[in-house]
């Protein structure tokens, strides 16, 4: 007779949604002691499990950039209830860092690998005068930008394509620098235009290096051909400068 | 024969309309050389006429109280073009504070005496979550309030009244605590509810103050009559807390 002891376990896995203001941190990242989101958020959980877990994040966020809806997981031996987890780790939290929710996930369940999908939002202020409330939470473009050229080469970047001209580090990339750029849409209100990114995937530092060579051909310094010929080249070397990290919001990560 | 000398004069009164966020600064009124929003304005004067010049604000605003559109003059002996001396103004300016329009006004024209009203906002978030983009931008109220009940005590405050028992101080107040409150609207935006007062006049305190009393009402700790009874009463005594001031925007000086 085989018997078979099936362990009944009380861990669990959690699936916490942030929203962060990315001004006061360095970045997602764990860097020892260094303020990041990361450390701030272990720093939490140690304290409401008395012992140190390790959490995962959706992607990095660098240092400066913003989330409405970041994603993380860890995994736990003992069982909170959620709504107490989301109270206990905003006590212990910088005001900066908030957990907007914590659920229960299956134990498969990781932030960064079950993901299908992001989305981004980079917001600009096209105005001569940037409002003292946007200062560290949108890109300041005085001159004003042609929208329409700009949607033009919308056009030649949304879809598939290997956007190796728009990583600041190809390296990064798992196995290929192709992703699939679902949409780009523009939004104007007011002064502050917002651009919203859907993919399957982005690529380090994509979005802002996107931005940057959009902000050019609305300020009429390249035509949205270029962004087709730069987007050809598979090279960083021939795309326009990053956009500020400060300008961009982790929106939603699709699982 | 009796010649008379018109001088013809090269001075001229600007009117400066400002928008800033109060965080950094220690309110409005110049105290030294404390960071006061009245002393970064008479340094950046200071830097385009090479000279001192006072400016009238029309009125004080308290340490960490915002403004949208809070207007301000002084007299000058030589000419300015408004678009350049706005321009030169923001490029002596901390970002925090940004003229939006400089005008040439009568002779007459005071910031302060000419007002014939004001238009003031008050930001509360109501909800356990304060989102960290509010930080120091509305007053946290995390306990559901009942805006009902708000809105009946309301009623009892809008019209002309004394309203001595929300100031701070009536000493403060010119000849008389009686002020035309004109409307009270209230206007909920997701999590955000926005109390707009506006009236021909405004004692010290009364807007945080006023908050102060309906926040109370709306968590049943008051009820709309007892709002009456304080009103009644003309005493501060009677009255609760103070509302934070980070809540408040002055939005609007009417002339």
């Amino acid at each position: 007779m085989i018997v078979v002891y099936v362990k009944k376990s009380s861990a669990a896995t959690y699936k916490l949604t942030l929203h962060y203001d990315g001004t006061p941190f360095k970045g997602w990242q764990r860097q020892g002691e260094l303020p990041t989101v990361q450390l701030f958020l272990e720093k939490a959980i140690r304290k409401c499990w008395e012992k140190e877990h390790i959490i995962h994040g959706s992607g990095r966020t660098d240092t400066g950039v913003h989330a409405f809806g970041q994603v993380a997981h860890f995994k736990a031996e003992k069982k909170f209830d959620t709504k107490t987890l989301v109270r206990a780790l905003n006590n212990n939290l910088p005001p900066e860092i908030r957990v907007l929710k914590a659920q229960e996930n299956s134990e498969k369940f990781h932030a960064r690998f079950s993901a299908k999908g992001k989305e981004y939002l980079y917001r600009v202020v096209n105005h001569e005068i940037l409002p003292p409330f946007e200062i560290n939470r949108a890109w300041h473009v005085p001159k004003k930008l042609d929208l329409k050229e700009i949607r033009k080469a919308c056009r030649y970047l949304a879809g598939k394509h290997d956007f190796a001209s728009f990583t600041s580090n190809p390296g990064y990339a798992r196995h290929t620098t192709v992703r699939h750029l679902r949409s780009i849409k523009i939004k104007k209100v007011g002064s502050v235009i917002e651009f919203r990114f859907r993919g399957d995937g982005f690529l380090y530092r994509m979005v802002r290096n996107l931005m940057g060579a959009l902000i050019k051909v609305g300020l009429s310094r390249l035509t949205p051909d270029d962004i087709q010929k730069i987007l050809r080249q598979k090279s960083r070397q021939s795309a326009p400068n990053t956009a500020p990290a400060y300008g961009l919001y982790l929106v939603k990560v699709f699982y």
